[in-house]
């Protein structure tokens, strides 16, 4: 049976073997959401970049740009983190450049896998019967806040493994961990997400961009990484 | 009201700012719950220390030593990583140099905080009382399992929050996180810490370790770091 491993912070990625592996990346408020919307709204394709400067650069290459940092959109770019951006018509069949606070830094160091696909409530069930089908060795790879551990992250993990569990090995603690959380609050993931500290330092901001990122299964796309990119698999 | 936090990794601790916190360093299976064993067994004191050379080099000291790496005693020293080893009688008075893969690492990266104490399910209400009554902010700082994240240990921070969560707030996902994983699996709690890799690593030796470190509130001691060694408080 192949394996399941949950990676709870980019910080400790290093510790995990990802050869010959899928990871899936997860950064639920809000980067893995987002793009799993923009590639469900018919987004050519994502580029995910580290810094503002090589998002704005991309502009020159036909990019709409997007960026965020703590939360906010950053000033000169076309929009920021919001799943409902992505939504826009006027993206479609385009390609966006984007950087945010914890989700590109997940994907940038996942890259040493076979392949890096972006996991999101939006997609859970579509990411699940696609680990399933493929039957290799997973790693879910949290994103988090800063290098620390995220709450609504973590559930999403849980969320994967409850889907998968009976065709694969819960190869860490963090995977029995991260199941154990979400088989406890499942029932109420909206208001637990909500109770994170990072849709704390959003709410404010951004109800609804939290309980689209809270909700089951809206979409049957999976964005996968092909030579730096996000495409439709 | 204080904060509790909790860092899930040694490799995530310099996300934290300790100074003028308490850091509770644990590492159920098994320093810390040997730690405790010692302290509340008549051990003069304890000297953690990070690698076998240094730990060696004490004996010239009048120390005994105890060194363990990847759950195995070490060749050449007085013990391993049991904490029944800590019971017998010619440690009495006496003291201990001792290194360990986890727990020893935990403590060292945490003396910048106000006051570093050793936690394990063995002292757990002494802690908490001993937190409540201090009233400061407070990190539980769990050693994992070479960088990574353990389950035993996460379960003792989210019992120890169980016991203070009125008088404290819970200042980040980690510490939310722990108390859910805990009440989750608290009436199943040795079978729970079993099922851990670390368990599992050292079941085939040292069952009834396991089963001691499991065991709630045996001590009524707080082995304190005062100058890099560890006494009763």
């Amino acid at each position: 049976m192949p394996n399941v491993e949950v990676c709870l912070s980019p910080e400790l990625i290093h510790l995990f073997d990802l050869k010959g592996k899928i990871v899936v990346v997860t950064d639920i408020l809000r980067a893995t959401s987002c793009m799993t919307t923009g590639i469900a709204s018919g987004v050519a394709h994502i580029k995910p970049v580290a810094t503002l400067q090589e998002c704005e650069a991309l502009k020159q290459e036909g990019y709409f740009t997007a960026a965020e940092r703590n939360g906010a959109k950053v000033n000169g770019f076309d929009i920021g983190n919001s799943p409902f951006s992505y939504m826009e018509d006027r993206f479609k069949g385009k390609k966006i450049a984007t950087t945010t606070t914890n989700g590109t830094v997940a994907i940038t160091k996942s890259t040493e896998a076979d392949e890096v696909v972006i996991g999101a409530f939006l997609n859970l069930s579509t990411i699940a019967n696609y680990l399933i089908e493929e039957g290799k060795d997973a790693i879910i790879h949290c994103a988090g806040w800063k290098g620390n551990y995220s709450l609504e992250d973590t559930l999403f993990a849980g969320a994967l493994i409850e889907k998968i569990q009976l065709r694969f090995e819960l190869g860490d603690d963090a995977s029995a961990s991260a199941l154990t959380n979400y088989q406890a609050v499942k029932n109420n993931l909206l208001g637990t997400i909500l109770s994170s500290s990072h849709a704390k330092r959003l709410e404010k901001y951004i109800r609804k961009d939290i309980e689209l990122c809270a909700t089951l299964d809206k979409y049957d796309v999976i964005p996968i990484l092909k030579e730096g990119i996000l495409v439709k698999k």
